[in-house]
């Protein structure tokens, strides 16, 4: 079963916003078995909307449409819609009801164009979204399908998978269909060609079965090189086996560097190992600015192992709240190992926590001196078997450098409470 | 000038990596006043590739191809571009010796199959890459240009910055081309339908002009909207005419939405105020977990202004740390307006700051009671005035409750530092 992506609107030709709804819609859709053999973005301009809708609609299967379902004069899809399908507007109650709902809990009057979000096209069916006013719109016909999802990521993920995703999943039952099915894992600490050296050639080693045809790519990001696994088969089993082949094998080679099996972010699989362990964690924070504390709090449950945290951006709070020696900071300055040191193990006190984690560091863009140059940074760790730093020599941007920083002192608690090298 | 951009790749159809390529020489096209009409992603396949050619070269002016340039046997840009113009290949001297010049630099002997790179249609001409081995490639033919680069970013921009841009930019010279301008306001605190009705429609107002034509987009994302101004006309005065009445309407009407004119994000529209009015703030957050103190310090230079953020996820850090009373978390709970006041009184206190911001929620996607459901959020704020707190009710997710929490109490910062309604 193959598909067509189509995105409509100028936010992406014009190169403001990235197209991640058509990369989220792809994994989605080839974990469901359906290959995606077209990505395409066109201006909110109905002549172009409507040679692709035909194009995509001739030569695919299944075609996803995203954008342009919203409640203003530039929003023209379900126009497109009903004049492509050659099918008439109608009001879809349920909509209607979820759209006044939603105004309701806002405590605002709805403005009358939000009615036309609830006609649909006859031919059609919505698709309901709990958390905004446009619906999806689904579409069968000649025994292709056909979907339109609103633009907003969350809203096209909540349709996605309350109704569309389980629909495609049922409708591809009926079709033989190979198997397709990906795997994940994430490597940190390690270069992508050193990692590619170690593990060598996956597919060769298990699986010279015709039935069954393994990729192995690696796709460096964000400071981590993930490498996926695809796997091709005549069977789901077939298709498990040859997953769980690979994996034994890279992690068996390069196991120490890959922290999720399961795409769970690092900061998950660092709570996972520290709840286990029935551990306590604190952090002072001074280049990252909250950046730890708020990646370790995005995990549910987070309150279990995770105490406390301060952002202590001067000298002075250093000092007053940690417990920082002046002279320390005197003679070695607030970047220094012995700061690192000293905010670990203060936090650590201060909150009765049994690690502590800390960042110094000069994030930038400016403030760097030649001894300490932009970029230079300390992570520093406390617990009541001692305490230790490292440092890190990273680059002249900000962000980079804060979320860079802040994995790095998940990596490197991760990589004690494993009895790994740090 | 029209223009389309091509993507050759499995590895974006498969929803792995996101196309920021095509990103961003959008931006540099519209900034050279070429305008982008068509961004597509077709996979490693011959026919599917030079059908995309044949459609995109009839059909624009400009078409610019990126990806399949690699050494490697999956990669057949070249061979397509071969077929498509019916033109034969020749070697390249300078591109062979740039090749060989790399590998020298790196000490390893040049294999065999690099050599194909310099391998170029006898129709083009290649566009110099100092960082990586595969050339650009460049085709004028029928007063079009074909242009295509390698995939991996970094050789893109390469290529680009240093000869294709500037071709482009002496090409659209001898030609007549309309001038366009972007001008994108973000707006928070209000819906997109209530916004576009209070606006109405800005292109009818001023500009009956028939060389001016102004189009305003609403883009509705991340707990806020963005209007995004385009201007064609036929100079660059009259552009930025247009453009700046466009923002005088819609600031007259909607003034106090708009946190930005210039694209800075609000934490550093914040900052600036902060920074103006000589104030301090420190920061005590319990479900945005350090999110509110990541995002100020995102900011270069904001510790002028932004002295300690605290993370109190325990009632007994609310007690001990900012003096929260043992008997208000007792009586209303962790979660309520009293404590929310506490907590903002507390910090400021406690950090000397003219300004406290808290917060305290549930952030979900679990821990609810009937009387107190997820999503349920306090923002709190105390200066030497006094104090007040803010209610919102979100959703279950928990990393959009966070992200939006952390906005909403930047947003209450601004409104109140205006003297807006909050």
């Amino acid at each position: 079963m193959n598909s067509s992506i189509i995105t409509i609107g100028d936010e992406i030709l014009i190169g403001q916003v990235l197209n991640t709804n058509a990369a989220y819609l792809s994994t989605r859709l080839h974990s469901l078995g359906i290959t995606v053999e077209r990505m395409i973005t066109v201006p909110d301009r109905e002549t172009d909307i409507l040679k692709e809708f035909k194009h995509s609609f001739n030569n695919y299967e299944v075609v996803i449409v995203t954008g342009g379902l919203g409640p203003t004069h530039d929003d023209i899809t379900r126009k497109c819609i009903l004049k492509f399908f050659k099918s008439k507007p109608v009001l879809d109650k349920k909509t209607l009801s979820n759209i006044k709902s939603i105004f309701h809990r806002r405590r605002i009057p709805m403005p009358e164009n939000n009615v036309e979000q609830a006609m649909i096209a006859e031919i059609s069916r919505a698709l309901p979204n709990r958390i905004g006013t446009a619906p999806g719109i689904l579409i069968e016909k000649k025994g292709k399908i056909f979907a339109a999802l609103p633009g907003v990521p969350a809203e096209m993920k909540y349709i996605g998978e309350n109704s569309l995703f389980p629909y495609l999943a049922r409708s591809r039952r009926s079709l033989a269909c190979d198997v397709i099915r990906f795997r994940t894992l994430h490597a940190i600490g390690i270069p992508e060609s050193l990692l590619s050296q170690k593990i060598g050639d996956v597919s060769q080693i298990e699986f010279k079965n015709p039935d069954c045809q393994v990729k192995l790519a690696f796709l460096p990001g964000n400071f981590e090189v993930r490498l996926r696994i695809s796997v091709f088969a005549s069977s789901v089993s077939l298709a498990q086996k040859a997953i769980q082949a690979s994996v034994r094998k890279i992690k068996s080679r390069v196991g120490e560097y890959i922290y999720s099996y399961d795409e769970s972010p690092l900061e998950k699989v660092v709570g996972r190992l520290l709840r286990k362990r029935r551990l306590t964690l604190s952090v002072a924070e001074s280049c990252t600015g909250g950046l730890i504390a708020s990646k370790l709090t995005d995990v549910p449950g987070s309150s279990d192992y995770f105490l406390e945290s301060f952002t202590v951006y001067s000298n002075e709070s250093k000092v007053k709240l940690l417990g920082v020696k002046p002279a320390t900071l005197k003679k070695f300055g607030a970047v220094s190992r012995q700061t690192a040191i000293e905010m670990a193990e203060g936090v650590r006190k201060l909150s009765g926590s049994d690690i502590g984690l800390s960042s110094t560091g000069i994030a930038g863009p400016s403030g760097g001196t030649k001894a300490k140059p932009v970029g230079l940074i300390w992570i520093g760790y406390s617990d009541r078997n001692g305490s230790f730093t490292k440092e890190f020599r990273f680059t002249k941007d900000r962000l980079r450098n804060k979320e860079r920083m802040a994995k790095m002192a998940l990596e490197i608690l991760r990589r004690k409470l494993l009895g790994f090298k740090y």
